[in-house]
């Protein structure tokens, strides 16, 4: 199957500031060329989209997609701690139905925002695997892990994802909860299970002052120095929040190859703090972006998390130069892949990559003047303007229309689902 | 003329966290009863609006509305004295088309994005005047004032705003500029005339550190008691920005009754600062919403002012609770309306105001589910939820679709005007 998208204005992010006019030549799940005039000759489909605007499909770097259910339940609580110790009762509740179908809304939500491929941190992974199939949207999915060595063990003899995975549409990841809920123990068996069956960890790192005070009393180190010291370090491994990492820790992040993935909404919306990203990117440490789950945030749209990563970035560097729109636009494409080490697949428009591609149309009142066309995207942009959305090749939207998901009935099943946790709660 | 909305969860902003299920009627261009199964007697046209929210349309207490034309411009500048420099002498050239046409785009927008009346500080305002009547938006119409006395008395003595005004639809409001760009003897004429006129004054003040360190050394005071001094609070007034704003201010204009209209994506944007609202409003300030010019935000949507408003608030306090969701919906409703002295026409869902109504469709994944009302308008909404859209129970948008702007028509205007500007540049 061959699909040539013509007159285009390309973003490939693959060089600063490059915008360029073009056709998109997707051949299977790949992209087979880029450029001026590409020939129609054995073309399957041709479409016309002049005016319109083609970049990588954002990477959500960090979500908990089934958490969708539990959007702005809990939303008065004055911190992290306060609010997980609502969730966890919630998610312990949580069987396979729901996490089936609480896959199947966040995935509605982030096709309809542009988004292609997700980390997800969460349970019963199988489910949200199948989901993504179903929607096909790239997902790199880890089983969460908590407690201490024997639990995780017990955890991770359940192999019902292995049945699931499905070509590189999906991968398998692990990801160790957090140092204040898992035990030493956890997160070094965890980086030898990873080393053992060659998987990619994650961990929330260094997300409030708290996490940071208790590390340094108890183990006499920060977070990070402490997660070396385990071994968690020496797997490939991302992190998410980081909003409290001193410059030591951000070295050896650096120095390791562990990637840090930013989440602005929810740092703010729980209290957290602003992570310094431009200060951590100078320091070259590679920042993506991510959502987190919607019940934190609440929602799962990239385009809202690049406005508000750019807008706090300035307001608290109190320097409009340290991270500019296409650096945001960075951060929510190919350095979030690079951060989940998938930038050979995604990230950006390039031949022999995946077809993971947003197709925006700029062509409404809110996006005219178009003018400079990165500050558009970060600034002006709603989600009304992604317009199509390509994973793998597959066409998952055309002009707002999910093609793979029928919304009506996943909104009801959802609905369904929750009402019943909710009762239960 | 009467119009039955049926069936509606109302949000009417009369009372701290208050939704009820029920049915509004609109009868020419008020609101003429709200409750539980209103009678279709006599009634024109009656809507079930099952499933969809109903609250006041948006109130934008400050913005340049023509500004639109140069959204994403020159949108690399470090400062708001840089860009402000760009900026000068491009609204120099800007004639009564421009000026049509960016505000029929701005309008565009605003409808779009559940806005329906808005402050505006601009220039050759008569012809932002006939785009309102046109579009059928509420506006709070000033001439900006620039430089001495002379300068304004000329600007003041062009009569051609008498001509559009129509009704309550628009008001003609007074802008001075600010303390860097307007000299004393222009505050104290503006605030005479406006006495003479019964007309309402506005202004920027404390924006950036810079303007309040200069007025200090240039007056020997903080910016709000000079233009005490200069009897710009002895009329009614509202202030934008307020970013520096001391407690002392706070104070005085607490006490002469003027409030604060918070802009905080240009703010951010423009490094100026975050102006720390939850601690104004705790000390008794009104303290409104706007979005100010495409031109530094760079749109014109309150759905994502609102967002932002309360993502900074939390995260420069620390504390969830200093700015609640609600308490940013009324910022962004009967808190601007209070602003700018318009509560007794707009600003809440109550009989006898103005029918100025926004209607929500959450039945969208990013508002499923529901769960607290408020978190998910604050949080959770896309402008594409906005379905409907009422001013002076004129009906603007309907599921999305613009009743009193041919969108096309106005984009291509907005694009050639725009166009000349550019290339004057």
């Amino acid at each position: 199957m061959k699909t040539l998208l013509k007159n285009l204005t390309i973003i490939p992010m693959t060089e600063d500031g490059l915008s360029f006019t073009g056709d998109i030549l997707i051949e299977g799940r790949d992209i087979a060329a880029i450029g001026p005039d590409l020939s129609s000759d054995a073309v399957d489909v041709v479409k016309d989209c002049a005016g319109r605007i083609a970049m990588p499909g954002f990477v959500n770097g960090h979500t908990h997609l089934s958490m969708t259910l539990m959007r702005n339940y809990k939303d008065t609580c004055s911190n992290l701690q306060e609010w997980l110790g609502q969730i966890f009762p919630i998610e312990d509740r949580m069987d396979d139905d729901d996490i089936y179908w609480g896959s199947m809304l966040g995935l509605s939500e982030l096709i309809r925002s542009g988004c292609t491929s997700f980390a997800d941190m969460y349970f019963h992974q199988w489910m949200t695997a199948r989901a993504c199939k179903e929607a096909g949207v790239r997902g790199f999915l880890s089983l969460t892990l908590f407690g201490d060595e024997e639990e995780t063990k017990d955890r991770l003899s359940v192999r019902r994802m292995d049945e699931e995975l499905d070509g590189d549409l999906l991968r398998r990841d692990l990801a160790v909860h957090a140092i204040y809920t898992c035990s030493d123990g956890t997160y070094r068996y965890t980086a030898d299970w990873a080393r053992e069956h060659g998987a990619i960890v994650n961990t929330h790192l260094s997300e409030t002052r708290k996490e940071m005070d208790d590390c340094l009393k108890d183990n006499g180190c920060l977070p990070a120095f402490h997660l070396d010291r385990l071994g968690f370090f020496d797997v490939p491994c991302y992190i998410a929040h980081g909003v409290w990492l001193q410059d030591d820790e951000v070295a050896l992040l650096r120095d390791k190859g562990v990637a840090l993935v930013h989440n602005p909404s929810s740092n703010c919306k729980l209290a957290s703090g602003i992570a310094p990203v431009s200060r951590f990117r100078k320091a070259g440490l590679t920042v993506g972006l991510g959502t987190d789950g919607a019940s934190s945030n609440n929602n799962l749209s990239m385009v809202k998390e690049m406005r508000l990563a750019a807008m706090i970035s300035t307001v608290s560097t109190l320097d409009v130069s340290a991270l500019r729109p296409y650096d945001v636009m960075k951060m929510a494409t190919i350095d979030s892949a690079k951060a989940l080490h998938a930038d050979d697949l995604v990230g950006s428009l390039e031949v022999g990559k995946r077809a993971d591609i947003t197709i925006i149309d700029p062509r409404k009142a809110n996006m005219t003047p178009l003018n400079d066309i990165f500050s558009a995207i970060v600034f002006s942009m709603d989600e009304e303007n992604i317009d199509s959305v390509y994973v793998n090749g597959r066409c998952l939207m055309e002009e707002r229309r999910l093609l793979t998901i029928d919304e009506a009935e996943v909104r009801r099943q959802a609905l369904k689902r929750w009402d019943r946790l909710r009762k239960e709660d």
